[in-house]
């Protein structure tokens, strides 16, 4: 009966912790710009959260010379669900171990994907105290909606690049419970793609192969994405990066993978920010056969309609590489 | 363990059927303005889905004297569950048995609600065959986008009016694993509507307050909803439904409950549908505390904003009642 | 010749002033969840401008124990069609005669309409001149799109209350040359509402039968219009609106007059605002024929879909009347 | 008193003719895909319209061996006007003199551009018929919404190709009275585009230096836009396009240039059609100083932001030419 329970044991994501080396840029580009509201402040880290973010914080925002990924944090659907995961995960040898807690939550426990990127699980969080002259009337949205930017609504999920997204992917259904929603392989039979959730979204997470460099391990970010849900905003928040000089990398553009309506951006730190523009579609069905995407079909895969992807996008991440390894072709 | 299990027994609302005592425009309804697709014909019954349903169909019409409810039928999220839920449906008294099956699915296990509501709950399942000429490069859609009218993506959820919404609601969370996400409560403590769901939708299933009678047991339908998720499509909507006639009988507008922009448009053979036209929120916390609304929060739980709702929208279902026994105020 | 010309003497509306009792309520408004932007003050007045506005400002608000209408500005086609129209407007008797000018433009020549809307047609604006920090890489606006509330993009119309539409409106097109694009014609003859442009827009300016009041001559303002052209700012701007507890009189809705998508707000010095979130049609036959709703059309001339307006939209305007005469039925 | 009135002598774009060697599959692109309606067919041409052209036809297809422009229609402010451009045309040269009229209009006056793209002015034309069970209530709609496709509302403008924008520019404006809104200017002072409207619409006609083909006089299209007005249309469309095999250029992007929400398709005849999904920005300005922007500033100007345009976007037109010169770099 573990077997049954094991696919409901993650219910969310619940935050992603960037580094940065220009926090200030970066705190701007989150607040000015993506309306987020600034929730609380512990040495070089400052707390953020979407506006309808229910927790805390669902992004964590720390000074480091280099930019990246410091974690991510799932919640699990229980707290007996938390120790169903921490046995798998510990026999694994992937567990790190429990933290204390941090702002915002308590007792997580610590581990690291085959390719090193650290996450955490953990059950009791904190909502957000939301001040008097931001609380509405609408009672399912913890605050206002900002007027500052075009505010995004929530956070949505987070890519990691890898050596190879098959074993990440593997730890992550495995010891986790997470479920294969579409994959794109190559003719080799490699997987240049996965992206896996554990509810109707289609991802919460995604892993993608690394093209800009062959290390291993490196536990490099794609990106971590906001959710706006309407078309609308991402035509505006277009306008205002472009009035703002800061850089657009793609879209908005329409993925096949996931239907997702979307662009790219990189925040004043460095790592590459999606917004996330509809709904995509969602997952309903309890017996989905992932949507295998050929390497033919790649096109398609990546881009439904809209602006092709540049170079960049599948060879950045952060931290950046030194000196990039190029697959040829 | 088995409690455990129960919250997420139920996966997902499957299809409806509705009854209509004019089918050719019902038909019409569904297949020219909603853009939905004829899948099957047999007797008076005919099988429809949206361009996004990826089973055999998600509504069966079938020709009746009168408008209303055939049945609600769920999709258990495997054989286990199945199973488990059937014992406990059985174990209450409610269970009507099992069907062997219809077009489109297997072996289901048929009950009724306090008010007597016809559902049924099953594993088996037939997936849309899509002929040739509608496939889709986009692999995560079971047919091409349709070109005519204005097309849903797919079913959403259904609303049932009942002499009191709470022992409903207490069944489809006892029996069948329902989270209660929000509520409308009055005064005294009686509840005026409930919305219930099994996935982070706010609502597959809600129960409202019936207004038009004060009779019990009738299992009036309030409405069945379509998703499009993007809101510029209840505008296109809308201008057709003018101009064919289809009488719009409230919306655009945001409810405050739920969040979803929406409006509701009664089809030719009497029932109402309603059209959700963005995403309204997502519920990720597993440990969601229901949003109560108080009976002086009415307002703005029913329309956050946009049109006031007609007298109609409280007291009118299917089937009509003779002589409706009309509430006072 | 002069005839030839007349109808393109007049070129736009360039301005609207608005009187406020509430001049920091007012401000905050337009500056904060309207987006506009401060551009100077004078005495009692403040000037503001949307972003792409070109000119000075395109309303000036100034405080004054009542609201209701400043006046109205338009601009001349050239300085000829100027000295054409005042010529014309001297003749008729309705000039009050030349003003030197104000901030933000020369000399003016003032006028009263039959029911004593004050108005004044000039050709020498000033233009915006741009912050060093606000200009844009998009060389035809004028600034940055600014990231305050839901920022309007500019002016569109002027609707103003009268005792008889009727010779309001041939004023306007005897001595200034508007053209009649669409009337409301009651079974007896007489105008409900008449909506008068000198471009392509089905008006720059409306004329209403003031409902409210069977006075003559009290100059009110029915609302003025600020342009999006998104339909989805309309909904953005009613999530902001009721969160801050600004009263939406009415929508979003369309018109069937004019094909408007458009909400109606009070602004806190009372005024009524209209916001336009699509582009309605455009009328470029110079050989357009008014479009004539009868009285039993009027239910689709004001209401294409969407909400029904309440009754203030009828009767109430500023300044408000002290015991309004209300019409029977 | 003539120059005052020759600003105002064209008053609109009436309709466009272009050649398909593949008759079927370019009226199944403008019928099924664009919604658009048609009127009359005679010898090889078939009328269409869009559901808010209010005359008989807004584009002519011919069938032809090759792909092309057949001719562009200008409509006059009135007779007078009309009378006054030909006999300026007449004398400048370019005439070829009057046709008796085509289907839906009376006699032209047909002339050539100086890259010898015909054009014709006229004043006649007969007004769309609505069969009785197209009829809409709204009043100002010549006809019901299609339910077909994704429908197109008017015809917006024509893009030509030119060995040298300047001198046709020059025509425009000095014949027929159109005004420079906004130009592309080399660093050699030579014009790249340039871009002329009658009207508040930034364009009804562009020029574009053909970089295609050094070659003069060759008469060659770039583009027919026809308008939606809302931006979700071309995601709409974008997703039947790629569903239907038709080939996206480029898009949906946003001009700098007009500020133009687009998308660019070829139709199966090998024409190149733009969608316009927004509403630009209007020139209201009757004293409007073109915009100009540098070479420098092209990127800016050719996409504000969404997808760049690949090299076909300056180099291919219609006719296509046999053996491209290409220009380096």
């Amino acid at each position: 009966m573990n077997n049954e329970l094991k696919r409901f044991d993650v219910a969310q994501l619940a935050h992603v912790e960037i580094f940065t080396p220009d926090p200030d840029g970066t705190l701007w580009f989150f607040k000015d710009i993506l309306g987020m509201t600034e929730v609380e402040r512990e040495g070089q880290s400052v707390y953020l959260r979407s506006y309808e973010d229910f927790y805390h914080h669902s992004l964590k925002v720390t000074e480091r010379n280099e930019p990246g990924l410091g974690h991510v944090s799932w919640r699990a659907s229980s707290k007996n669900a938390l120790e169903r995961r921490v046995e798998e995960i510990a026999k694994s040898g992937a567990g790190l171990g429990w933290i204390e807690g941090d702002l915002g939550h308590g007792a997580a426990y610590q581990f690291l994907t085959p390719d090193n990127h650290k996450m955490e699980i953990l059950w009791d969080v904190d909502y957000y105290k939301c001040p008097a002259d931001q609380t509405t009337l609408l009672k399912n949205r913890p605050q206002k909606r900002p007027t500052r930017g075009v505010p995004v609504r929530r956070i949505d999920h987070v890519n990691l690049l890898s050596s190879n997204p098959t074993p990440n992917k593997q730890f992550m259904m495995q010891e986790l419970g997470f479920n294969l929603r579409e994959h794109v392989v190559q003719n080799d039979g490699g997987e240049l793609g996965t992206w896996l959730s554990v509810s109707p979204l289609v991802h919460e997470l995604a892993f993608m192969k690394d093209q800009g460099t062959s290390e291993k391990g490196l536990g490099r970010l794609h990106h971590v994405a906001f959710w706006y849900g309407f078309p609308q905003h991402l035509h505006d928040l277009s306008e205002i990066l472009t009035e703002h000089n800061i850089q657009i990398e793609a879209g908005p553009l329409k993925h096949g993978v996931s239907q997702a309506m979307c662009m790219y951006v990189f925040e004043p730190g460095g790592n590459r920010i999606e917004l996330f523009g509809d709904s995509g579609y969602l997952i309903f069905d309890p017996d989905w056969k992932p949507v295998r995407w050929e390497e033919s079909e790649l096109e398609k895969a990546i881009i439904y309609y809209g602006a092709p992807l540049p170079d960049s996008y599948f060879k950045r991440g952060t931290p950046q590489v030194k000196a990039p390894v190029i697959s040829e072709g």
